[in-house]
This record gives structure tokens, C-alpha cells and sequence, in this order.
């Protein structure tokens, strides 16, 4: 089949399963919500990059929590089969306690208390009884549905366990969750409560429940998070969720619109008239960064490497700089390719015209929503000056990085 | 949100798109054509396990192929995005020659050769050009859409290449595309055709074209297999399409009900009186088998660890006796946790009561339809005699299994 020219049907392919085309008023609320947050993020929600966000934004919160929508005996009752145990002999095998254990399935959940996506390795073991068992897939299936809601890591091991109980009516059941919550930067640290000190120690695994609040939220801000709550069939009063609204928004006005441009006077690197000879590639690696994709208001984050010429008589730049760079273009609504050229023209303003950086980052984007790519990663280059006609300088900064595929 | 009972909605969540209850012509077509394969592998097309097989394998061939109904446009079109490149220096960056990559996306599609699928990690990086960049999800998208045919891995990449060529037009596109298929079993070796001798080498990468056809196929399951390419899109009578209906049936036939029971008559140990102190576990682990998904006709395989207690009197049994019993169950239409037990019960009927089977599995039905469980494998478990009573045993033999989870 020829790559383009013989599609002849188009099938709307977004976000994988089709929730039609978001013209429900739940969806269509989530868009008038996501509207409010963008203003309030000092955004002007008519500029390209934005103007379909609170569509996408919608249809991948819907998709994203379609779990409130589904029902796990419509699921596992016509997948249940007949399946004979030992017969003429003392043991447990298949249909009658034959121990069955599906490991390593991917999913992804929403994080109650902040809203943030957060990822699972999820196993499910069941023993079989009454001569029956499940099709495999169900497992999976089964652990999809609360997984597609807002969860807390023991309360989706607790459901997904209860619904198999009940559905399949197995011997037993085991779930085992390895959860990984997106970290906050270490620099909130400064704001993180002491334990011991006033009110119960925290013992939520969220790292938003660390952080004191960084102000009062915009009211309307907070009401628009709790729209959402309720649109995707929640009940925002329920008592996991009262700080939710404040603590997605602690998350999401670090990412707030500054209207700033970086200034860089006092650090302007004389360029003295050493020759090539004398240069040698520095390089900063490996600098973490956090960001806010601006077309799915979802997180991404990663490393930035930077490299550079510099020659002996000049001392290599402070990390510490090149780190708030990062951290001044990485908060704010972006796109990678932008962020990767904006922290590569800042640098070269006080590191001379020879640079190249390099942004490797995990988007939950992509594994949020319909496309669910779990263990992709993307990688984002800016070649300025020498590195962008000298293949060599390239390949050399290239091998200096470590673990780059 | 309770478990069960707040589910009020009912969603039909089989494959996660929903194409529907399968009541277009072609779906039934090829519910027809799998009920002419079942029989054709001397099946009752009424017992339980496979009464809805022809419905499910309908479904998962046409969610497994449903690029053939996508457009790329569609996916691209929506998701230019304008984006400055590099202004006021040399080099290249952001929408103007700032290399982007998306690395490690998990795919999985049909060969074209046998019908069988396999598995695709996928690699694309695109130069942007014309100050726009596209939303790095659609390159995922793109991919999905050539991915979901019937492919060869050389025409895949060709065909994402192409697509994102036509359709972002950047200065260039790569894509690395590392495609795993299913390995035959050995043993089939003895009927690989001298590459040297008679007609040109094959160069295809499917190894089902090293196999010499095992003998005619049944032209009622020819005819079945083609009218199913054809159901899904395809023209069977293209080069690439015409022995695949051979091919495929030269892998289905492995999987032909033989109605036989293994009877090992002659192999019977004498049951010594042995005391339990001189027992130990001997063990044989790692024993490859391959069988086909009675749910889906499509392949699992893995490895089979067999334990059972020997006194130091009685020779441990040969591993080509094991192997063989191993075959012997798995070369079924089955199910894991069935295998486990037959394979438990048959090796206990010569090596005494006390016998632990381990299956490990990768279920190709578990990443080749809507779950998409990629890293995802199975272990089923089946424990006669002492290891039914002795957790102990157990224990002492899980330990000896090597890597297992």
C-alpha cells in the first residue's frame, strides 16, 4: 500500500479511543476551565501555540479518566472459561488453584491530591477457583479501569484487588503497584514543612502535600480546577480532594507567564583573539529541568546539556548560571524545540557563538494520553555557530554526553 | 469512587477502539474464515473456549490493521505549530534546522509474509524547516498508522519516512526501526532449504520463508486465509501477499489437534520407599515452548521450569523427554493455565506425585491488540503432591528459576 495516496477513509485518530468530538457539555466546561487557568497563567489563550489547548486539554483529561465510565463485570463476564484443575491427583493446577501472575503492565494514573499524572508498573496475581478462569487480557483491562481516574497509589491496589475478587471470585488476589510520582524541583525544598513540627506528619506519598502553599491561589483559578474535578465525574467535596485545586495550581503557577526576558549584562565574556587551536569543547551535562507542555498543560522533564568553546585563558562558566537559564526558560508553558533554541541563544549571549545543547525529555504527554508510549523519550538539538558547520565539533560534544542513543 | 458500584455507565471497552459490534461484512467474513481454520485444525468450533474465537479474532485483526483506514494528513494537519528558529546568529535550532528525535516508541504490526506479528521499537527524528515544528505526539501517530498494515520492517520505514516527508515537509527525516519477529521452533530446522541450492537467496527477514512448505495445504484454509487479507483492505494477489496464506497455514498447522493423549508407558518410575531426607529437588528449567492463543490465534511462547523430587537412586530423566512433553502440549490451540496442568500431570505420571511446573510466557494476544501490554509476560504455576502442601518445596524451587520476578 503506497503511503499516502490510498487512505481512502479518514478516521479521526486522537487520543486513540474516539470520546466524539468533545461537544458534551462536560467537555465543553473543561474548555471554558482550561481558558481560565491559561489567563491566569498571564497567557494570551489567542496565540497559535494555545488556541486548541483547552480542547486537547479536555479530551485528554476524558480520555485520561474514562475509568469513571466503564464497568469491570461488562468486561470480565464473557471472559470467563471453563478450565479443569488436578484430577486424580493431590495438587492446585489451572481451572482449581493453579496460581496465575500477570507482571509488568504499564499504566498510568492521575494523582488525586495534585492532579499530576503519575506512572505504575502494575502486577496482578490471582488464584483460580470453581473450575474457570479468566482471559489474561481482563487483568490488564480490569486494572486500566481505576487506573483511568484520580487514584492514590493503595486505593487503586485496594479497587483493582476488590473488582477482581468480585468479578472473577478467585481463591485469592494480589496486586503489587510500583508507583513513580513526578518529582517537584529541588529548589521548592525551601518551602517543605518541617514534620515534626505543627499538625500530623504527612503520610501521603504526593509531593505536593510537602510544600507549604506558596500564597493564596486566584479564586477563579481554583473554582476552574474544581469545574474539572466535577466534569470528569468527580465530587470535588469528597475529602481527598479539597486541596487538590490549590496544590495543582502550587504545581502550575511555577510555570506562570513572567513577560520577562532573560538579562545577561555583567556576564558578557570578552572574546579575546585566542585561535581554534587553543579552544577546547566545555561542557555542562546532565542539568535537570522541569516544563509544562503548552499544548496539553502536562508536564515534561528531563536534562539539559550544554557545550561550548572556551580557551584556557578563560575560566569555564558557573554551573550555577547555566542551571538558571534551565530553569528560567523550563518555567513556562513551552514546547521543547523552542526551549532547546531559547536556553542555546542565552548562553551564547555571555559564552560566545559556539554552542550546542541538547534537551532529553520524558513527556507525560505522550504516555498519558491515547498513545500511551510508555518508555519513549524525545531529544531536542541546537547547533549555534561553529557547531553548526563543523560535523566533528557536533560528533565530538555528542560522545561526551553520557548514555545518548 | 467505590469500586463496583458507582460504575454506572456501561462501555464496551474490548480492544479500545471500538470498531463497532463487528457487524460489517468484512468483520464477518473473517468470523467465517477462522471457523473454516478451526475446523481445518480439527477443532469443535462449539466447545467453550473457542465459541466466540472467530468474533475476537475478527476484532483484533481489524484493530491490529486499522491503519489501512487513516490518514496521515488528518493526524499532521492539525498539529503544525509556528516556531522561530535561530534570529540573529549563525546555526540551527527550534522550527529552523533544530533537530528534533523521538526515541523508543513500542509499535508492533503484522508481517506481510506469514501473518504472524511482531514488534517494533521505533525511532524518528525530523529536521524542521518553514519556522513550524509538528506536535511531537504525531510522529507516534504517523508511525501507528503504517505500523498497523501488514509490513515488511525495510517498507515500514520507507512508509513513515515518506509520510512525515509529505506531510511536515522538513529538510529531513530518519527513521530506525529495530523489529523483533517471532522465532520458529528449531526444530523445524530440519526443513530449512539450502540457501545456496536452487533459486535465488532469499533475503526476507521472515523466517518463515527458510521453511520448505510442510506438504499441501488445505485449499478450503488457503482460500479462508486470503479472503481475510482481503476483508482487512488488502489485495491478496500482490507479489508480497501471494504465499502468505501458505506461510501462515505452515505456521497454524503446528497447532493441529492430534486427539491423541501422551501415553508414556515404559518411562513409569518404580516409587521407592525412600524417606523424604534422601529426596531432593532435581529440576529442568528453561525448556523453550511455542502455542497458539486459543482466544486469538495468535502465538505465545516462553519457557517451561519443571521440578520434582528424585532419590539419589533414581537417574534424573532426560531433558529430551521433558522437552518433548513440552512440545507435545504446547504445539495446541491452548491456554497457559491449561498447558501448566498438563504438563504438570503427564511429567508426574513417571517422575512421582510431587511435581512443580513454572510456564513464563509473552503473550503476542497481550501487545498485538487494544491492551498494547508491551513489557508485559505471564506465569502460571502448577503444584502437585508435596509442593501442594509444602510451601517450603515451593519456595526452594521458585529459588533455583532463574530471573524470576
Amino acid at each position: 500500500m503506497g503511503a499516502l495516496d490510498e487512505c481512502q477513509y479518514i478516521v479521526e485518530l486522537e487520543n486513540g479511543v474516539n470520546l466524539g468530538d468533545c461537544i458534551e457539555p462536560e467537555a465543553l466546561a473543561i474548555e471554558d476551565a482550561v481558558r481560565v487557568l491559561l489567563q491566569g497563567l498571564g497567557e494570551d489563550i489567542n496565540r497559535e501555540g494555545l488556541r486548541k489547548t483547552p480542547h486537547r486539554v479536555a479530551k485528554a483529561l476524558r480520555e485520561g479518566t474514562r475509568g469513571y465510565n466503564q464497568n469491570v463485570m461488562d468486561i470480565v463476564s464473557g471472559a470467563l472459561f471453563p478450565e479443569a484443575g488436578v484430577e486424580s491427583k493431590l495438587g492446585n493446577a489451572g481451572g482449581a488453584g493453579g496460581l496465575v501472575i500477570v507482571r509488568d503492565l504499564d499504566l498510568f494514573s492521575y494523582c488525586e491530591s495534585c492532579l499530576l499524572p503519575f506512572q505504575v508498573k502494575c502486577h496482578v496475581g490471582y488464584v483460580p477457583s470453581g473450575h474457570q478462569v479468566v482471559g489474561l487480557s481482563k487483568l490488564s483491562r480490569v486494572a486500566e479501569v481505576f487506573a483511568k481516574r484520580l487514584q492514590d497509589p493503595q486505593r487503586l491496589a485496594n479497587e483493582i484487588s476488590a473488582a477482581l475478587q468480585h468479578s472473577i471470585k478467585p481463591t485469592g488476589v494480589a496486586v503489587v503497584l510500583q508507583c513513580s510520582h513526578i518529582h517537584f524541583p529541588d529548589f521548592q525544598g525551601l518551602n517543605v514543612e518541617n514534620a515534626h513540627s505543627g499538625g500530623p506528619v504527612s503520610k501521603s506519598w504526593c509531593p505536593s502535600e510537602a510544600f507549604r502553599k506558596m500564597g493564596q491561589s486566584d479564586s477563579a483559578m481554583i473554582s476552574a480546577v474544581s469545574s474539572i474535578l466535577h466534569s470528569l465525574g468527580e465530587n470535588p467535596s469528597r475529602k481527598e480532594l479539597l486541596e487538590t485545586p490549590a496544590r495543582f495550581l502550587n504545581w502550575l503557577m511555577n510555570f506562570k507567564n513572567c513577560n520577562l526576558d532573560m538579562k545577561l549584562n555583567g556576564f558578557v565574556r570578552t572574546n579575546g583573539d585566542f585561535t581554534s587551536n587553543e579552544d577546547r569543547i566545555c561542557s555542562e551535562l546532565s542539568l535537570p529541568f522541569w516544563s509544562q507542555c503548552e499544548h496539553h498543560l502536562l508536564p515534561f522533564h528531563g536534562v539539559v546539556h550544554i557545550g561550548y568553546y572556551s580557551s584556557n585563558r578563560v575560566n569555564p562558566v558557573g554551573k550555577s548560571l547555566l542551571q538558571s537559564i534551565v530553569h528560567f526558560y523550563g518555567f513556562k508553558l513551552q514546547v521543547q524545540e523552542r526551549l532547546t533554541r531559547q536556553i542555546a541563544e542565552s548562553v551564547s549571549s555571555f559564552l560566545g557563538e559556539d554552542v550546542m545543547v541538547v534537551v532529553e525529555a520524558n513527556h507525560t504527554c505522550m504516555i498519558s494520553r491515547g498513545i500511551e508510549k510508555f518508555g519513549s523519550s524525545t531529544a531536542t538539538f541546537a547547533v549555534l555557530g561553529r557547531f553548526s558547520t563543523d560535523s566533528t565539533a557536533r560528533t565530538k560534544f555528542l560522545q561526551i554526553i553520557p548514555n545518548l542513543s
